[in-house]
């Protein structure tokens, strides 16, 4: 039996969602629980893909398999009796055994959050990216658009991308708007590059800054240089939001 | 100079208020940040009243002297510079040499969140209380008032309370309101004893459960004993709102 889960987590104690030895994971927990459930016995999961250290979920994506017959409400209960208040299973599913997390995910969408003010807010230092200069939101709304289709963004991933081959990605949306203090940025896209929404936002906040035109985005693009896009906005403001799946 | 501060912090990474040997205090970073202001020398603070560990502040107050002149404005930005993330200075202010925070205090605010939802929010674990039963507004609302005005308040207060003398206290204010699935409870007094807030919103939680009627809570009060009362609800729910001061 292949089952699905969809999860969030505050990624605020994760050192990310990929195992590592000797550092807590998200990946490491739900093993820790699968192999409780499995009286011992390891079971892999296989998740829509890394986020790093204190990048947060709302809908994270795994599956795994498993010989036990429990039904999706009770694989849900049972996962979340034994996960940490970190992490928590908002749906499992059964599903065909050819689903793949990874491989069958159509669309991610990321969100980012910036908080606008001069003074800091201790409540949200963890969830939120506290950027305290004024933003012209006409310019990023502007500048956003530049960022929709198809293009190579290797000017807007990091030089560490271990991404063999084409770095041609299709966003489908890329759009930020402001209510009140808060900034929210949506991006909606067939993949995303190692860094790639947290280089996007960063250059989005030189343009609301005005270090740099909504107009030079193409001429970004075609540099094909890491170096000549924004700075790596903080992972606290990032959201893996959604993964829809051709069968959603 | 006598210089009176308000702050916030976000109790969850702290011990509580008090310093306390080899534990991360909020007094304990506020030292060491006045300690390298005044080049190496200690400096003691007065704070309204200690926060036990995992409780939250917007408005918790401290007085301390010194022999250098800054502005206010000056006070809050070197403060601030030095301070952790999760501890902020909102305010300074010269005040009275005979400016007490602690025996100064008039009334202080505390306020406390619960989440009435059966599934867990993990962004909100260090924030508020997550309990998933049925809770009955309109009979703890009730029961709130019952709370309301001058009372020995031993029954709702822990027997480890190191209060010595008289356990009366004046409660200006008690009150619950729903906004969706989130509970608002605001508590304002002339003092408060130890877990007397979190024993109050327990208790109020049992009533409105239907474990316990608005009316019984005058018998309670007569008991004059911690075990009759509510279960003390965790910290992570409270905030020290305000501390109001005659000067104000």
């Amino acid at each position: 039996m292949r089952i699905k889960c969809v999860i969030s987590y505050d990624g605020t104690n994760f050192s990310g969602m990929q195992i590592q030895p000797r550092a807590r994971t998200v990946e490491g927990e739900i093993n820790k629980a699968l192999r409780k459930i499995h009286k011992g016995e390891s079971v892999r999961i296989f998740s829509s893909g890394r986020t790093d250290a204190g990048v947060h979920a709302k809908g994270q994506t795994f599956h795994f398999d498993s010989n036990y017959h429990l039904t999706p409400a009770e694989w849900k209960r049972a996962l979340n009796s034994l996960l940490p208040t970190d992490l928590h299973v908002n749906e499992a599913a059964h599903v065909h055994d050819s689903f793949h997390a990874r491989f069958d995910a159509k669309e991610k969408e990321y969100r980012y959050y910036i908080l606008n003010e001069r003074e800091r807010d201790v409540f949200q230092q963890n969830y939120i990216y506290q950027y305290p200069y004024e933003l012209d939101i006409k310019k990023m709304q502007q500048a956003a658009g530049y960022f929709e289709g198809t293009h190579d963004f290797t000017t807007f991933s990091s030089a560490k991308s271990e991404t063999v081959g084409s770095k041609v990605r299709t966003l489908y949306e890329v759009s930020c708007f402001r209510k009140g203090s808060r900034f929210e940025f949506i991006l909606r896209g067939d993949g995303f590059l190692y860094n790639m929404v947290r280089i996007i936002v960063g250059t989005l906040l030189d343009v609301g800054r005005g270090k740099l035109a909504a107009s030079d985005i193409g001429k970004l693009f075609n540099k094909h240089d890491r170096q000549s896009a924004g700075d790596t906005v903080p992972p606290q403001g990032l959201y893996l939001w959604k993964v829809t799946y051709n069968e959603d």
